[in-house]
């Protein structure tokens, strides 16, 4: 898919930025001067409105209103109150989203509450390639449970075939954090359904990069993270997602005092509170939850229609860039090359493909990593610009040309991520 | 037992102030002109250095950083960093505390470590004036495993009687919530290990507070709060100790990506990482982390000894003061008399402790009321001088004696904490 039949120019893509809808939103982020950041996949950037928040969280909350704030600045109901915002990202219900934990713990929730839902089934279906979170939870617990519950493993193109009459939940991550690919969200909940079974979607690069209708899909559970495309700050709270049908079916496995009916009425055993509340369970660190408020609250002002089809267009400009630059062989692409089918990130197999990040890094251009040999490129419409894709596979067109990527330091595996 | 047979003044406790050896340290906490804050051990202070310190995550590391930060500003071993601090707190050894997650969470991974650990035992033992979330979390795994799984309750005086053959776990917390109440640990755990369970202490009200020696009571495993005596902020994370004998042995209920021995080669199998980092379990809340981490450090400048012997006093004057002004009669002592047997907090019943509560917040006393009748005072000696327990009991003297509790704004229960 080619945007224009004639050679792209450095030119072509400052007209798209100018006539670009959402240009006024890169203003409202923080990022280092010169810095091309293809990385919000991973970390989103800061919103400029953060650090005065945190600042009132911190000294006027915390340091001045102290105890009090519970009430006073509604840090009691802040799990709700972001979980709500973010649930209009998703196309969720009122009372069907919270913030709590992590991605890994909401995910270890749902999945139990999955198989109470479904007492007579004991199989989880997932991908080999989802997010390995994903799977080293749904192994925690069916290894824990020990009766018989197993995690099966299908390929994405297997996995309808796997879903049979014994499955009680599957588990997929709806954009592949490995290749970009995008489930078909609507078909496979039906069928999880049409087998009797709990449909779980893991959400954390969907949620504020693609259009998502948890309701339209009847979506039983979802989870997702806040750090990535909803710009919270690194490690921020997950949310989780229950459609509203399940919620008084639903004994919380993690039964904590947050999830209690009444929490500071002190009772000796449990009852858990109304609808998803009783998903919370302990204190939420609420310094990181402002932060990642700010965030949610940017991404609400945009339109996620506005925003997916500028992702689309940096998606096919930027193979488009790659094929006429690199030329034929240099790289290969691993995301589907249907623009529909995948989300907001294009994910290149190549040699060396260590060195060559660390070599981008060094210039500027931060991408990812992703073993054995994928460079990853995520685009964040809100507050990436079409030149920086140029200016970006220009960078790696010139480390690849001069091998400037072979150098001792850049092939050590020193770093973690 | 009182500190002097004379009559107390103000003037006694003014002196006291002079010669307090920890009395450096209130200046390093920022704390409201004229407020006497006697909740620390529900939410403590905010340290002066902790707005610069957060200030510099959110900006320069997130911010500027971003990405790179897992690795060029330490993020990725924040959790041990952390928790070896708080190890050094409650005598635990070098790799054997963590932060993470809420203490809930915490307290739930190490319940269902113990019954692997002690695969032929199903009983809880726990007391019913524990904490709720305690007896919430046992009773959300112990349902949910449905095996024959119990929670077995006895009252503190019956507990050794209750630690029978069959138990997996006793899990009790040191110094109660309600009562200040602090149980000897070395002799219960003792105790617990003579039945061969598996010793763990909630110690939300202890670190910080009273010196704990895990090491030296050969405790299994702890938990405790960030947001209390370690001045972490509110809804901090929490911490987990695991004794290392043990660690090998753990497979976490709650596996995910962070407690994987190699975390960024995405495996598609679980593969525990060494020690006690494969209780960690996703990406953690690196701001709230930060601002914890600063209240810690202040911690860590003060004798855990100066700190409980403060503690010991101020319980002591605070003790004889409300019975030389308030009278007999008045209100009823819920502690522990013996000071060694109570942790830094004394418990009143009280009629219309609610309404007597409100009206001491109103008037500048911060305490806590805690159902059904019972007016908590916590004492954190880092920040909390003796002229201010003079004054806070004179404001509760004056508020008894003038029935200005007695007002229908003060009775309503809108409040949730």
């Amino acid at each position: 898919m080619k945007v224009a039949s004639k050679v792209l120019t450095r030119r072509d893509l400052e007209a798209l930025d100018r006539d670009d809808p959402l240009r006024e939103f890169r203003d409202r982020f923080s990022l280092p001067e010169g810095l091309i950041y293809l990385d919000g996949n991973s970390l989103g950037a800061m919103p400029k409105a953060t650090p005065a928040r945190v600042r009132e969280v911190v000294e006027d909350e915390w340091g001045r209103d102290l105890i009090r704030s519970w009430n006073i600045n509604g840090w009691i109901d802040i799990q709700q109150r972001i979980g709500a915002k973010i649930g209009r990202l998703i196309g969720a219900g009122d009372g069907e989203t919270i913030v709590a934990d992590s991605t890994s713990v909401n995910l270890f929730k749902a999945l139990a509450a999955a198989f109470e839902l479904r007492p007579d089934r004991k199989v989880i279906v997932s991908e080999p390639g989802n997010f390995p979170t994903d799977l080293y939870v749904a192994e925690g617990l069916t290894r824990y449970l020990g009766r018989g519950h197993s995690l099966r493993l299908a390929e994405p193109s297997d996995i309808e075939g796997a879903i049979t009459e014994d499955v009680a939940v599957v588990m997929l991550t709806h954009v592949s954090y490995r290749t970009g690919r995008m489930y078909d969200l609507q078909r496979i909940t039906e069928r999880a359904h049409a087998a009797g079974a709990i449909m779980l979607w893991d959400l954390a690069h969907s949620a504020g990069a693609v259009p998502v209708d948890l309701t339209g899909a009847d979506v039983d559970f979802a989870v997702g993270c806040g750090y990535k495309y909803l710009n919270g700050g690194p490690g921020a709270p997950a949310f989780l997602y229950v459609a509203r049908r399940h919620q008084p079916n639903i004994r919380p496995i993690l039964s904590g005092w947050f999830g209690h009916a009444s929490p500071f009425t002190f009772e000796q055993s449990y009852r858990p509170a109304e609808g998803i509340d009783r998903l919370t369970v302990g204190a939420p660190p609420i310094i990181s939850l402002t932060a990642l408020e700010v965030g949610v609250d940017l991404m609400l002002e945009a339109s996620i229609d506005a925003l997916r089809a500028k992702s689309v267009q940096q998606g096919v400009i930027f193979e488009e860039l790659i094929a006429q630059e690199l030329g034929e062989g240099a790289v290969s692409l691993v995301s589907p090359s249907e623009p529909a089918m995948r989300g907001s990130q294009l994910c290149y197999a190549l040699a060396n493909a260590w060195p060559v990040n660390r070599a981008l890094i060094d210039r500027g251009v931060i991408g990812d990593f992703r073993a054995p040999n994928i460079l990853r490129f995520g685009f964040t419409p809100l507050y990436v610009g079409y030149v920086e894709l140029w200016d970006a596979v220009a960078t790696l067109k010139k480390i690849l040309a001069e091998r400037s990527w072979d150098r001792p330091e850049y092939h050590a595996r020193t770093r973690v991520t």
